[in-house]
């Protein structure tokens, strides 16, 4: 199997799972117990939570622990809107659901939520931000790079617009971190979420950095770990892996991103030259460099999806979270994609484990597939293909 | 090291280590994705669903899966209080932090929690319950055993008042499950906490059981995933763990209560016959098989833990995530133990790797233990050690 869907998830690197291992077998005590067992499990999440702190340049401190993208993104917009510093949040039409979810949420409990609208390449105007601020603002939660697209936004630009008006700024960079360098003291974002799975690391685990003095409640009590914000036993092994994944990330960053450069730019080259009709969608230069998104008119993404893994290639339309309810993108939508332009949308994502034979054999793959399926489409005599 | 504290985390068994791997190695897919890896990382989940139900006898699709026990019981409370059938809630003195904290979270909330009391074994008198019952109760919430003492409370008896006054019960079953048969279609809970972590799984997941018709809003929300009830991508390989674990449980539950009967049996005559000034707590029989408690007159539990740690013995004197604030037992105190007995308080706690020698290694050591703390006691001559 050739895997193209890296954004969904990736796989976890053999180096994460040697240092995961002791901390199943023999290292298992709970963190917080007094024995040997367990100092030996608390030092372990402290030194994870250095590496995952330096990927994105913050204090150890600043880096609360949690199961993963989704709960961190929760307790860092419930946890800042109990803070009752105003009933406005400002988000944007191209947050994943994890965002927009809650937000409808606190829009059911009387709270008012600004959607900036995005251009055609998926940006937000940070001066439609401006104009949206206002005295009742609670926070701004803006993702770092889209899901689907790959889209960066001007999230330094935000984060000063915030800043001067002190209203606390949030930003989903799942997709973003380990992709692109971050350093949160630069950017000066006040939270930011981070999945482990996302960069080669395990599943069910993720982290909020949460810049020293700003003050969230907690979104799950109990046993009080996690200085109090976040309460159960801590995920020692999981934890210990995300924190390799980090330095992983860190360590190769460079490598990486022209690793990802290299595959992304053939498969666009080759893609845009070779099958007609196809677009690619968002921002040509502010995109994740692993992300590559096409609209082949005339074809649906799923049949395309369907047709690909027959050929044994895992590809996506968009989001995979999106996928249990069959919507069409928000984000496309968003963007301005007509119902057509939408349906006919690939993800193509590539990770540290692809090759550039792999590339190449997908493309070739592609052509014929997306051949067969427009000589069979309802829009064949539209477009003459 | 011999590794006593089993209440607080136990090894990951090997076989679930086994199952776990190529979750993390090959099938690292993303359970919503519609590929290959997608739909393999799904089927794996619904296996392991199925084994986890199976463990409590539930049906597959009463089984919610959580990062823990903690986050199954803050589901449970809160998605069920905010289903605003009253402002009234039923618990016991002696629950965990992860039940107590969300109640005095609902408490400032404006809800009113009434706390039922027990008695010097633990347990609660029904008669308590029926008598606080109103028509402003919107759920009970009794712990099925204690996490220090191991005493097992009359879970059937409170389901049946409850349920004929048709308010929903919640059972905290974390240290229960695995440990002793459990029936949810013969106990009639209505909600049931567990942790894979205490079963010989790996940490950072759990399930909350909700039968059939019971209806709860969820913690966590986003991409919709577990039918909308806990969003976040699917923590796929320790779900396939926890899953091995419960399947585990169930097939080896009668050899391993004969096992940690042998264990704690021997710990207790031997400890009672040969420590002078020694009771052991709880319930002599309606406790968790692998549940030992004591109190050591005239010694600190916490000095013991530290002797013991020295002797490569891990021990705990009560709840592991108490220890953080090193606040007396408030389920010892709501026993009517005094100060003195509960300072002088160990737990230990037996699992399925633990051994007969181990088991008189620890005696031997606790004994010269004991009396070398006693000498320099400061209540040395009250007892007259």
């Amino acid at each position: 199997m050739i895997y193209l869907d890296n954004a969904a998830s990736t796989p976890v690197h053999t180096k994460v799972i040697e240092e995961m291992m002791p901390f199943f077998k023999e290292q298992y005590g709970n963190p917080s117990s007094i024995h040997k067992y367990g100092r030996f499990a608390n030092l372990a999440i402290q030194n994870a939570r250095k590496r995952i702190a330096n990927l994105i340049g913050a204090d150890s401190d600043e880096i609360l622990l949690t199961s993963g993208g989704t709960e961190s993104n929760n307790t860092a917009l419930y946890g800042i809107a109990s803070q009752e510093n105003g009933k406005h949040i400002i988000t944007s039409s191209i947050e994943h659901d994890a965002i927009l979810e809650p937000c409808k949420h606190l829009e059911r409990e009387g709270y008012q939520v600004s959607y900036l609208p995005v251009d055609k390449y998926g940006l937000i105007d940070p001066e439609d931000l401006k104009k949206e601020l206002s005295h009742d603002t609670c926070f701004v939660t803006i993702m770092f790079a889209n899901n689907e697209v790959g889209t960066i936004q001007h999230i330094k630009e935000i984060a000063r617009i915030t800043q001067e008006k002190n209203i606390p700024f949030h930003t989903d960079a799942v997709q973003a971190v380990g992709k692109i360098p971050i350093d949160v003291r630069e950017t000066e974002v006040d939270m930011l979420s981070i999945s482990s799975h996302k960069i080669n690391g395990p599943k069910g685990v993720g982290a909020l950095y949460i810049r020293n003095g700003v003050k969230i409640s907690p979104l799950i009590l109990g046993g009080g770990q996690e200085s109090g914000l976040r309460s159960g036993t801590e995920n020692v092994a999981s934890i210990v892996g995300f924190g390799v994944a980090c330095k992983l990330a860190k360590d190769h960053m460079e490598d990486n991103v022209a690793h990802y450069k290299k595959l992304t730019s053939k498969l666009v080259t080759r893609i845009l030259n070779e099958i007609s009709g196809t677009t690619l969608n968002g921002h040509i230069e502010k995109r994740i460099p692993n992300n590559t998104h096409f609209t082949f008119l005339g074809v649906s993404g799923e049949d395309l999806i369907i047709k690909l893994d027959e050929n044994k290639i895992a590809a996506s339309t968009g989001s995979a979270c999106s996928v249990r309810v069959q919507k069409a993108s928000h984000v496309l939508r968003a963007m301005g994609f007509s119902h057509e332009q939408i349906t006919g949308s690939l993800r193509l994502t590539v990770g540290i484990t692809n090759s550039e034979e792999e590339i190449d054999r997908t493309v070739d793959v592609l052509k014929q597939v997306v051949q067969e399926l427009r000589s069979v489409s309802p829009y064949k005599s539209k477009y003459n293909f």
